[in-house]
């Protein structure tokens, strides 16, 4: 299929570490219930799975935050856990509660009864959705696809839903190994085919969420997330329309492990608000780009607070590309539209003196 | 008062570098639901807070781990809220949730009203229940006090329980921070006055647990919460009965900030299992010992696989003092007594051959 000419890729080259005239910014989560134009659709249609599961509400919400804010890039509007949802484990959402499944993992008869995806089939209502979402964008912006990844989606396969203590998925890792590691085998195959599906529906870069491999030791972050996010890194299309799809490795509360994630193949990494971003490009700056670092909580704050910080931010990385502003998690429900805005404006304004144009 | 003379102190030795025999070890949460004499002894309670009130009960509930193990070390049974429950607030538990408080603190006035108090009568329920596990030791092993620290406990009082984002606070810390400062201010102050109590009744070494300045930036971790710890620690009780009293800091999820911690005063830092202990030990072990840092769920595994990561961590820290051998947290109640003393003996007779005796 054809597209548009992409007229604003400064996103895509600053994850390449290409010069760029200022730093771009988007925001996670930034399609989301902080905006009254999102939950007065999310009451229309009934429910969040909805809103997901078609293609043209999916392509509104993923729209509304463009239409407010001068964003430098759109993100897909979907669930991180579309995948195990499409094995038949059965996701649903009680009110005011986080996501939950019908039926859980927790032996390897149960991972081997999980089915191999046809993602064409299985999740063509994200690949269609990815699809309209960048016919509309009419290249406004570079539209960027994702995935859990295979540690983060089996955290709630296993424990039926969000978890604070990780009991269940901790006490397999350490019992049964090996069924932790098929599981996360079939899920990294399905993670693989799911993000090629979006590169060819029209996702013009990729980011692994693994919202909880930081709740791992070091060393079995290796071998039970890092190693299957590596695997999936190197199965992914590599370019698309002769460009490049830079992807972007996200895992929160592993401000300690970026050097090893820096080998992961990746073109960047996300970083949550833990870590001062100048250590960060000190220690992992040749070889990655950086995407972060605000606490969204500042953006309860004034506008002077956040204007305020995120100079400090733009400072503490420097001059020079390779450094995508955004938050260190999605933002807040309760935040007001209009400081997010004063955060993006601040972004833009504060950050051209800090590159030489291009 | 004269208590019994100390039989093992290897513990107190090796909080400050001193040469020992072996590497003692303690377990986080050691006294607790994971013990079967336990929930017998709080089935007949009633309920938790009837445990930690009623200093008989905190007492054989502190004992029970040392009658089945090794430990080279006791801690008061008490809970991390005693302090704003004795400030008025109202501490209850609803079955198989968290903590709650019955009032919230969100306002200057709310903060003004909170009660200055006087340890010695408002929590003489915690120095009673020190005195008495203290005199029942008999010199066995040292008793260890604990409190809160006051950013972790200004977080369940400005949320009114436990919390997964942690809005309220943060949205105080962003909006408002002069309230969220005066707060911490008043619950410094308590803090203090609570450990220096402890002392006087028997502890012979302190921990402050920051269980939630892990969710802070290196900035606002420095001012809210580091801040307040050091002004507790500079107040503290220096000697006891002629020896030190060592202070140990534990801050979860903190493995990037170790630097500013080890210049708080403290004799120790816990660590949590996200860090690998050679790289702590590199960054601030010729300032501080470090207790740590097994994740809690290797005692799911068997006893090849507790006894191996045992001994990786041992080698990690390497030979020499300094080094309290530790979980990372709190032990999880569906864990194996049995496994248990695997761990503990693993330390003792794997660690013989790292210390040259003394």
């Amino acid at each position: 299929m054809a597209f548009s000419e992409l007229k604003n890729d400064i996103f895509l080259r600053a994850l390449l570490k290409q010069p760029v005239p200022y730093t771009p910014v988007w925001m996670m989560r930034q399609a989301g219930r902080y905006l009254p134009e999102y939950r007065e659709l999310r009451a229309k249609a009934g429910d969040f799975l909805t809103l997901c599961k078609t293609p043209e509400l999916a392509c509104e919400v993923t729209m509304q935050p463009l239409r407010r804010f001068d964003l430098d890039a759109a993100i897909l509007f979907s669930d991180i856990l579309t995948i195990p949802d499409a094995m038949g484990l059965g996701l649903y959402f009680d009110v005011g509660e986080g996501p939950k499944f019908k039926q859980v993992i927790r032996s390897q008869a149960d991972v081997a009864a999980l089915p191999a995806l046809n993602i064409e089939v299985d999740l063509n209502y994200v690949l269609a959705a990815t699809q309209l979402i960048r016919e509309t964008l009419k290249g406004q912006v570079p539209l960027i696809g994702f995935s859990g990844s295979p540690w983060t989606l089996a955290t709630y396969m296993v424990e039926g839903g969000s978890t604070k203590d990780f009991r269940n998925i901790k006490r397999m890792l350490y019992e049964t190994p090996d069924v932790l590691h098929a599981l996360l085998e079939k899920l990294a195959q399905a993670v693989t085919d799911y993000l090629n599906g979006q590169i060819r529906a029209g996702a013009q870069a990729v980011q692994l969420f693994d919202t909880w491999g930081g709740v791992l030791t070091p060393e079995t972050y290796q071998n039970f997330s890092l190693h299957y996010m590596t695997k999936i890194i190197n199965g992914l299309i590599k370019e698309c329309d002769g460009r490049k799809v830079p992807v972007i490795l996200f895992t929160k509360n592993a401000g300690l492990w970026l050097e090893s994630m820096a080998h992961s193949g990746a073109d960047a990494l996300g970083l949550d608000w833990s870590i001062d971003i100048a250590d960060a490009r000190r220690r992992v700056g040749e070889r990655v780009a950086l995407q972060g670092n605000m606490d969204p909580s500042v953006l309860y704050g004034d506008a002077e607070k956040i204007r305020m910080t995120v100079k400090t931010i733009l400072e503490k990385y420097g001059s020079g590309s390779g450094h995508i502003f955004n938050l260190g998690h999605g933002i807040s429900q309760d935040v007001n539209p209009a400081h997010a805005k004063v955060f993006i404006d601040a972004v833009h304004e504060l950050s051209a003196s800090q590159h030489g144009g291009c």
